[in-house]
């Protein structure tokens, strides 16, 4: 059994203990949170804490707040030797404070409050400063899921970059299409089965291959169209960009 | 019963194919295609040629050729006042030939040839001269979706633009994520589970709701990490466009 005990409870933390408490080899000793909190239903028999003075001992201490904060957090721990882990994609490891054993659980997903994550085909991208406690994140990522892979910090923030491209621009993409059909009085419902298939192609061909499209097939009456009709808007500096790059591959 | 002639075999008309003859109410009389074709299961039995010549008569003929030479192909057609239909996107209706009755027929759908796509949730995007004619478009559609729309040219020039956002310009950022990895040793797998959750996300979210990430956080420290990481790499030009225009919004 893997004692654990949660520092904050943000979107991250929050879906980790969703899973914990499904996993078999997990138990959940605490939850601290800065602010109060009010723990529901599955929750609601984990003890909670918002005073640092009071934590429990656990295995491993996951940090889930916010990439800024975590080096501070760490350093007004009141514990010591402990396996303490932040969960971050951009923070190396070495920024934990120095007094407790250093780790990092990082699972590359993007997380919402509302949403319950399968964490079976998660990746969970764990370093640590010893054997011992990298074995035990690997069963602490084994128990939740299939994919548990160590990373140094050096790759997994190179990880994290490809995961910004993917996630936050690809999303910010679909502001533009959701931009463009509004100002038609159009729903931005039609653009999702596209949407969906676009991101379902990439399990059976590469992204080089299920590239399609104006520029890639040089179409340049349709690219002068589509520049005409984003004329005076700022979202044609992110065609022009676009159809360059997929000109010149 | 309506009667289709499919003219040209791309990825587009073969997967329309798939689909009609699946629909109880639409029989394809017959395929063209300029260059021969080995038809197979389940086209076995449809007649074909390449000869267009020996067209037969139908009710609707739907052209699925490179938009280029849609205009062209539609002149040299031998058959006068039937409802001939383009399947593009971007194509204005009036670019086919005026000897016959015009009409579009745009599945918002990206197509693959080794990928049978369920037309269910697609939105069929439907344009004619006449209403007769729209009527029969709007059967047609529902034959095989249960989302037919009526768009104008234009409105379908913009829904044509946003989708090349939502697909074309995403797919390439799969491509940057690929390459990223691919740098570092890493399987561009580990990025499909945050690939397919971003684009469920916005089944229940806007795509402004779902917008995370450290430019929409203002994180200057991650970006700056980022930027550094992609010192000489062209993709940081898409990097901070991006990061400018989250920033701003």
């Amino acid at each position: 059994m893997i004692n654990v005990v949660l520092l904050g409870f943000g979107n991250l933390n929050l879906n980790l203990c969703r899973a914990f408490i499904d996993a078999e080899n997990v138990e959940i000793k605490q939850i601290y949170n800065r602010n109060p909190i009010k723990l529901e239903t599955p929750f609601k028999s984990i003890p909670f804490t918002e005073d640092l003075s009071k934590l429990m001992e656990a295995d491993v201490y996951i940090i889930g707040i916010p990439d800024d904060d975590i080096s501070g957090f760490s350093e007004s721990l009141p514990i010591q030797n402990r396996l303490v882990v932040h969960t971050s994609g951009a923070m190396e490891m070495d920024q934990l404070a120095h007094r407790n054993r250093k780790g990092v659980l990082y699972p590359l997903q993007t997380f919402s409050k509302h949403r319950k994550v399968d964490f079976k085909n998660i990746p969970i991208c764990i370093e640590a400063e010893n054997k011992t406690d990298l074995e035990m994140l690997e069963k602490l990522g084994n128990s939740i899921s299939e994919n548990t892979i160590e990373i140094s910090t050096s790759k997994r923030a190179r990880l994290h970059l490809a995961a910004v491209f993917v996630n936050n621009f690809v999303n910010y993409l679909y502001q533009i299409g959701d931009e463009i059909l509004t100002k038609e009085a159009l729903s931005f419902d039609l653009l999702k089965p596209l949407i969906f298939e676009t991101a379902s192609k990439i399990e059976y061909l590469s992204p080089a291959e299920a590239q399609t499209g104006p520029a890639r097939r040089k179409d340049q009456k349709t690219i002068d169209k589509h520049l005409q009709m984003l004329q005076n808007s700022p979202n044609s500096e992110f065609y022009e960009l676009f159809t360059k790059a997929l000109r010149q591959k």
